[in-house]
């Protein structure tokens, strides 16, 4: 058989809410993994720490459950996803791997940060690739963006709300008006924030995403611990009050700015991550709850915004099978001969169902509204709301919104109206949340 | 000498507003290219239409520059940059540089949008890859995002603001209450519409965007044709208004959504470019001027949104250098041992210039102000707004907002005063424009 026809061998290190996840993504989305890498996709082996532990879906008669990583080097996977968090034995076991020419995807932020440097030099030597999307703001696609679509630029800047759990809070105690003591009990409550909230709260997560880009971005290596690193307990419920009496709200911002070398200094960058005063019509200043945003600037593109879920299971998960295509090295198609290609159909714009705008100039005499409205009935169109009449030089402006209705129905009901002037326009029925 | 050591050759079919850029962006951004290609890259060879038209910047002694798609290829290109525009010659000279195996970056939109599959197929045939992240939203890495980033992954929908000169022109007149005809003018005089602006007004550009990042999506194949599209010719002041009255905006929204199969009807997916109302908070309605932006919906990683500069010469040859980069198949690096980094001093935190909030508790007492004014003032911090000093329970809340200073004069002024509770926020200085 064809190396490139049996299916990719996969081990997980780690099965956890992230390594669980793209468990299961592989076995759910087995179509779509096919059809970006040409094959199947099996999870042949999976590490973790407690074998005897129970885990739901996990099913060892078909997976290989180990505590051993020469048990997982034994079932000679392709590519091994690391989602097992901390810093040991993830690193030792990403080492082995990478020494062996195994290429390794990996969800661990503080190992990459920690450790970037040492497990990039090995995997260049053993010529294995070393992805780690996952490891930054989960779904959001910014270390490939740096990497990848902004790799010939140069970056200038990077503003950056990369932790969900103190953002969820600051807008929380500004939508709400609680107490950091009351937004964390709250985030606690709705798992955004872990029992003890250190590393989140104290802009530990937050310094060690922004040491990660900004080594992409920067062209450099960066040690964490040089990022001027402070958190939101210091944040009253007072400062996000004055905050807005200033036109701005308080958000955890990760900053990294490159500083030309100048007569009597050298070229140096700024690290900090900070509660920060963002003005209003700001970018940064519209990404509420637990979404993770990042903004670049750069030469000659300008500037790049991207935000996501920076967090969670299913999204991490996706971020790692993003990179686990990629290590796979399919180019990735069009999409044209290829036998999974779904050939979907274009649904009849006249059966679009919608809400609908519609303005209309109208003769402004008596029954006008009442003509339309039943034009509207006889085709079955239930208006919501009619926001307003008004005479101007012998005619009427009438605007009306529609509850959900076929295009087809509404532009059949309006075609006897005789008004010439008007606009039809569908409402996006989505909230933004 | 090892050919990964000599510099890729690189081929331009077009010297334009983008093929300009992009000569200018691999010489200037030099070292960033080297870094991320391992190699040097040089322009060997430049396909114009008249060869007689002077072209600044472009000296014919170095670059070789002709009107015959021969000399490209004697000239050995390793990969060849399309910024020519147009279906013809594009379509023919691509298909001949696929066909004797030479990788092609594209940033024609109309090419790929009519005749991707039929470049494709010869582009697999032939084992050359072929990539257009430039042939959709300029800067906005939105192609990579649904190919690479979210492969394994199924997209519910796209909403995409894909066309800047009607979102510029749509915001201008809400924002300046202009005429759909004033607007246009205003977007003519400053470049952002071109004379005969059909494309863009219609809707033409944007079903284009569509119809290929749809086909990506949803893994299918789309006839552009198939787009229900409408443009903003239509759109009144009025409508303007009343969409305002019922709290939403106006923006040319490009959809793609797919339905799956149900009782008595195939799967199917919904195409569609219309002004539509969008709802204010939502993240579309926050996208204003001619920047572009996509949301994309899907399972499991829920929303991700990217926006970014949709057009313009530097900002696409930014997106063909970053495809070109990909072409060139050097795995992306983490910087370690590669001499071409540059290894950044990361500046002193007490150096940091920057504005500043501060929020501090003071006695209610005669002079606290003049206390707090005088310390900044011996530490030439200079203060630009007190916001407010009120009393509560023998205490006054101090809240002032500094001119740019260093962070350590800041908190030496500071250092001295009684206050335990306060707080020291920078402000981001970043109109977010």
């Amino acid at each position: 058989m064809d190396p490139a026809d049996r299916p990719v061998r996969v081990a997980l290190l780690g099965h956890g809410t992230v390594g669980g996840a793209l468990r299961e993504l592989l076995a759910h989305h087995r179509d779509h993994v096919r059809l970006a890498t040409g094959r199947d996709v099996e999870v042949v082996s999976v590490l973790v720490r407690d074998t005897a532990r129970a885990r739901p879906g996990l099913d060892p008669a078909s997976i290989a459950v180990t505590s051993s990583l020469d048990d997982v080097l034994a079932a000679q996977p392709d590519v091994v996803c690391e989602a097992m968090g901390g810093l040991e034995p993830a690193r030792s076991h990403v080492l082995a791997l990478l020494d062996r020419g195994i290429p390794v995807v990996t969800a661990n932020k503080q190992l990459v940060a920690r450790h970037g440097v040492e497990l990039f030099a090995r995997a260049e030597q053993a010529g294995a690739q070393l992805r780690f999307e996952a490891s930054v703001c989960g779904a959001v696609p910014i270390v490939r963006m740096l990497r990848e679509s902004l790799a010939a630029t140069r970056i200038d800047r990077l503003l950056g709300i990369l932790n969900g759990t103190t953002n969820y809070m600051l807008t929380s105690m500004a939508s709400t008006g609680a107490s950091y003591d009351e937004a964390l009990a709250q985030a606690q409550h709705l798992g955004f924030a872990e029992p003890d909230p250190t590393e989140d709260v104290d802009g530990i997560d937050a310094a060690a995403k922004l040491a990660i880009l900004a080594g992409i971005a920067f062209g450099t290596t960066v040690n964490v611990d040089d990022v001027d690193a402070s958190g939101i307990r210091g944040v009253r419920t007072a400062d996000v009050a004055h905050a807005e009496q200033l036109g701005a709200c308080i958000r955890l911002v990760a900053r990294g700015e490159r500083a030309d070398a100048r007569a009597g200094s050298d070229a140096s960058m700024t690290l900090d991550v900070a509660p920060t005063l963002v003005p209003i019509g700001h970018p940064l200043a519209t990404i509420t709850g637990a979404t993770n945003a990042v903004l670049v600037d750069g030469t000659p593109f300008g500037r790049v915004v991207v935000q996501g879920p920076g967090a969670g299971g299913p999204e991490t998960a996706s971020a790692l099978a993003g990179d686990l295509v990629s290590v796979l090295g399919s180019e990735p198609s069009f999409l044209t001969n290829d036998p999974h290609v779904a050939h979907l159909a274009t649904a009849a714009p006249a059966e679009s169902i919608r809400r609908w705008y519609v303005r209309m100039q109208v003769a402004d005499r008596p029954g006008a509204l009442a003509t339309v409205a039943g034009a509207l009935a006889a085709h079955e169109v239930s208006i919501e709301r009619v926001l307003q009449e008004r005479a101007d030089g012998g005619e009427a402006t009438l605007v009306l919104t529609t509850h959900p209705c076929p295009q087809g129905a509404l532009h059949a009901a309006l075609a006897a109206m005789p008004s010439q002037d008007r606009s039809i326009f569908p409402i996006l029925d989505d909230t933004g949340a």
